[in-house]
């Protein structure tokens, strides 16, 4: 398996998590966090990540799973309704083969749209006002 | 929302649940169904599925989230050393714009292999032996 065996403390996600790195949350309890993608593959990307130390779904405690999976439902409908989505598409990618650049687990929410192209992860960065804006919509939502 | 307003009780998943269609089971329950995704992207390829009538994650029932990921990580675990896989996608579509061709919720867990090119949903059907024998040894490995 093309996974690290250790964890990496200084991988982006645990950074984010640590708040070394702003985020644009969405979502935070004292599980999971929930932040929009800053380099989307469309408009309203977003991850939500365990903060347990995790390198993938295959070393998950399965009570974050848990949280996690009940936390992007709540999130994939608020989001559906927010950014008139045509569909979702709900994302977990474990090794580099699969997709996986960040070894910290997270999932994927991508709203699609009839009318917009999907880009490649991690092409283009998004603009950080927009983003934010998302974000303090989403989160109010969601309460 | 491209998604159908009524859960369509004559689609392909309902029928396989009803046992009107045979699969290749990986395990089973009374909430939860794994089986062989007959036209695999990979060799292994495997749907997961809540029993309940659900057309996506948006309608879903949360307990059967829980219990169908907290399964999608056993079985992950199991295929990974069995398929001898270097990754493992999972991915779940909501919507015919993210790639849901059959309207009842499931889960892909998909494994992967450096020397493994993924193939196109729905291509080519795999050998039914190979399957079964498949199901057969990580039902076995399951347990």
């Amino acid at each position: 398996m093309d996974l690290p065996t250790q964890y990496d403390r200084q991988n982006i996600i645990a950074k984010i998590i640590r708040g070394e790195i702003p985020n644009h949350t969405v979502y935070e309890d004292d599980q999971i966090l929930s932040f929009m993608d800053i380099m989307p593959q469309t408009n309203g990307h977003l991850l939500i990540v365990t903060k347990r130390e995790t390198i993938s779904l295959l070393d998950a405690d399965p009570e974050d799973l848990t949280n996690l999976i009940k936390k992007a439902q709540k999130i994939a409908q608020i989001m559906q309704v927010y950014f008139k989505a045509d569909g979702i598409l709900l994302r977990q990618s474990t090794g580099e083969i699969a997709g996986q650049t960040i070894f910290h687990l997270h999932f994927h929410l991508i709203p699609m749209k009839n009318d917009e192209k999907i880009k490649h992860h991690a092409t283009e960065m998004a603009d950080a006002e927009l983003l934010a804006k998302q974000a303090t919509d989403l989160r109010q939502l969601l309460n």
